[in-house]
């Protein structure tokens, strides 16, 4: 029997490292509330705190919680905190950072079936689950036609998605002989920016990327997407790919996917719903009007590190036909074929995105469904709906503001009645305070900001004080501009 | 002052679950030498398992942790074990393991410098610590035109390199109006598959991927690869990228990188440097002979998650000027748009890379590398070099076992003299036994065995048991075979 005294060693210096780290994330997590939401920190200022070379000998655990504490800390921007308004949430919880524990712990590679069983079928199981829990249709299960799988982010799964319906609008050519097809695709003028980096990497071309126009809610206009087509193939096109989206990123608008999908239907093009912080809400069945039209796509994806307590990484990406995407993406080397992968009676998820690598993600999800239950996760989601629609309430009720998008599920777009600049300065104003972050973005040319309600901890407090805040600056500005 | 009741529950919650957790790995860290390395599970044992819906109700962590080691454990194949020779190591360490936690417990996202920071600026620093490290060309450093990143994988970075170099040699056209430029690219026929997966995914076309042949040591001809690209060029194409490799995946060849970046240098194409598990290597100055000539390549990527002691996911890919990279992947909505970033002055990753999201990856990094001391780490790599090279000579004592290529650094690459299926069958009664698992490959047409030796806690002990148990079930299979 062979000494094990380095495990012997690790075992003990993991449980050292281990719990010190435990108790600093138990700190930082209770004072987070009380530091800066955005770090006010210039460029460079960690740079120039941090040597410039690294050490030749060892250093104590102790030495860098306590950099962490002097050095990192200030730099950090607190997507964790409960005044968090910005971009989208990256909502946490303790059993996600415990189950991503699990996972660094076991440090298994799940690329293949055989190079750790467990971490591919709890994978299969925990994405089943999630058709259940969001009710969406039931090809995406792993036991019917489709399938579910873990990526990195809603920007790869989008490629992905590219990828597959650019395979199969070319009998799978362009994998061979390249995208010299003619080949166009089809999103609106309101899609994430994802989309149109996945056409240029895809190797279509962004000039043969159509952004469809969309109604004055923000959502793309079936006719104009199907006018489109028809002119695009008149020219000798090939539609290969439409991208909608459940919950704009600037507006959280909702596409019409009854329409777009029987559209993609007529041509046969590859229809993909990118619900990258909205789909969540289909947690709780009064807000599932929001994927009525589902049925009829090749492909969805949505973020748990969004806004289902579960920390980045973890996009959630289904296709109807796994094949379709397996066939698109598959390699195999005799480096990596096995018994398991040769019988077909295996998934190997590497065939389903570009890495090969893969974490063992499925278990900080496993940790987030059975830690809250399905009801509690559900709880958790119409709490945020309900803060954001008080605050819609609270804005109405102050003649200054104007909603510039219908306010749907946990974002509120508004801004100041008049010029851009008092927007844009307020947010500045806002931000620089240190007691809360939101973002902006342009809706119908103008300056626009945007508040999402979406933070783990995030309580009526932290809303209300949010917008007494908002009206405070609002009022100090007016003044100054006196 | 809002109250923060959830954020105090949550840090309460931090500490039951985390403590919890690290308890739990710490022992499994322990138990793991002695566990079957190969998961022996059949496929869909773990599923049939679980249950088939989720749980409505909260379910207690306990219980969680007791069907990690009732239902999980059983189908993981243990990386973390020190009798695990398979492929490549994916090897970490407690500081490691630490590092990841305290980036899952800060919850950033690092899309943007002002998203946080401290997560992009600890990155820089890690990033040019490591060119110090391995000594790498001057400049890859942020401070001169380049600069490193982190990525998921290698597979990701060298997607990242083709784009890079689509894009420089059809000077951005590619992603204006899509490939069609009878661009073609260049890699060994040793290569790793990503090449080939990288190749397909950005429109070039597999057909327009010259493998190009090899030595009798595995390593690319460089006047093969500049008879190629001389005939695509007579023919009207566009040569746009080579991808050369340190220490192929099979048999740990090295590419001729100073004949191949003169060549590349000739004709203005790409020279992309894929040295996944090897770049670790250059820890050590004896070692650095494997990036001979890598000063002339555009890009360069190495795997920390390989043999640098540190969790998945941590690829570090380095340019030599940034801005053909960030040229070839940048899109910026209204939404994404701040001071800091217009200004010029500082760097968002996102633009160094297919996602958009990105995880504060650099704070493991920082654990291992302090945590180890360059020293430290340099001894750990000798030490895996030393036993790999203890294996290769305990292998030629016995006439029985041929070494199908040299042997460098840390993996050997061997057989049983005669018919494939001796060495096949050797193979599977070896992981079959769950006291060690290792892999294979086809070199020379030869199924052959792979031992790699790079896990964390091997020590001389489970490289001798191994030998040892590779003798054994040798002969038991001649006798057998009588």
């Amino acid at each position: 029997m062979a000494g094990n005294q380095k495990s012997r060693q690790a075992s003990e210096q993991v449980r050292e490292l281990g719990h010190a780290a435990v108790d600093w994330i138990s700190r930082y997590i209770e004072r987070a509330p009380s530091l800066p939401v955005l770090s006010p920190l210039d460029p460079r200022d960690v740079l120039a705190s941090l040597p410039q070379h690294p050490p030749s000998d060892a250093e104590p655990f102790a030495a860098i919680l306590r950099d962490l504490d002097e050095k990192i800390l200030p730099g950090i921007t607190h997507w964790q905190s409960p005044n968090y308004f910005a971009y989208f949430p990256a909502n946490s919880s303790p059993p996600s950072v415990a189950g991503d524990l699990l996972s660094s712990g076991l440090g298994v590679q799940g690329m293949l079936w055989a190079t750790s069983p467990a971490c591919t079928e709890l994978e299969i199981r925990m994405l089943d689950w999630l058709v259940e829990m969001l009710e969406l249709p039931q090809h995406f299960l792993s036991s019917n036609s489709g399938g579910g799988v873990i990526q990195d982010s809603a920007s790869s799964a989008n490629l992905c998605a590219v990828l597959a319906g650019r395979e199969r609008a070319t009998n799978f050519d362009s994998n061979e002989n390249g995208c010299d097809q003619g080949l166009t695709a089809y999103t609106s003028n309101q899609a994430h920016s994802s989309m149109e980096k996945a056409i240029k990497v895809a190797g279509i071309g962004r000039k043969n990327l159509r952004l469809i126009a969309v109604d004055e809610n923000f959502r793309m206009k079936p006719e104009a997407l199907a006018a489109a087509i028809r002119e695009d193939k008149r020219a000798g096109g090939v539609p290969c790919f439409v991208g909608a989206t459940v919950g704009t990123t600037s507006a959280m608008a909702i596409d019409p996917l009854e329409e777009i999908g029987a559209i993609c239907g007529e041509h046969n093009i590859w229809l993909h719903v990118d619900a990258a912080m909205a789909g969540t809400a289909a947690l709780c069945p009064e807000l599932r009007y929001i994927h009525a039209g589902l049925d009829l796509a090749d492909s969805y994806c949505f973020d748990c590190h969004k806004w289902m307590f579960t920390n980045f990484d973890c996009t959630c990406f289904y296709v109807r036909k796994r094949n379709e995407l397996t066939e698109a993406l598959t390699i195999t080397p005799e480096y990596l074929r096995n018994a398991a992968s040769s019988s077909g009676s295996v998934v190997d998820f590497r065939d389903w995105h570009v890495p090969l690598g893969r974490r063992f993600r499925a278990l900080k999800l496993w940790c987030v469904i059975r830690s809250y239950g399905v009801d509690g996760l559900r709880a958790m989601v119409r709490h945020h709906v309900k803060l954001t629609q008080m605050f819609i309430e609270w804005l109405k009720s102050d003649a200054r503001f104007e909603i510039v998008a219908p306010g749907s599920l946990n974002l509120v777009c508004f801004r100041l009645k008049g010029p851009d600049s008092a927007t844009e300065a307020l947010m500045q104003k806002l931000n620089a305070s240190g007691r809360l972050f939101l973002s902006h973005t342009k809706l119908s040319g103008k300056f626009t900001l945007r508040l999402c309600v979406g933070q783990t901890y995030t309580e009526e407090e932290h809303v209300r004080e949010a917008f007494e805040l908002i009206q405070q600056h609002a009022s100090e500005l007016a003044m100054g501009a006196r």
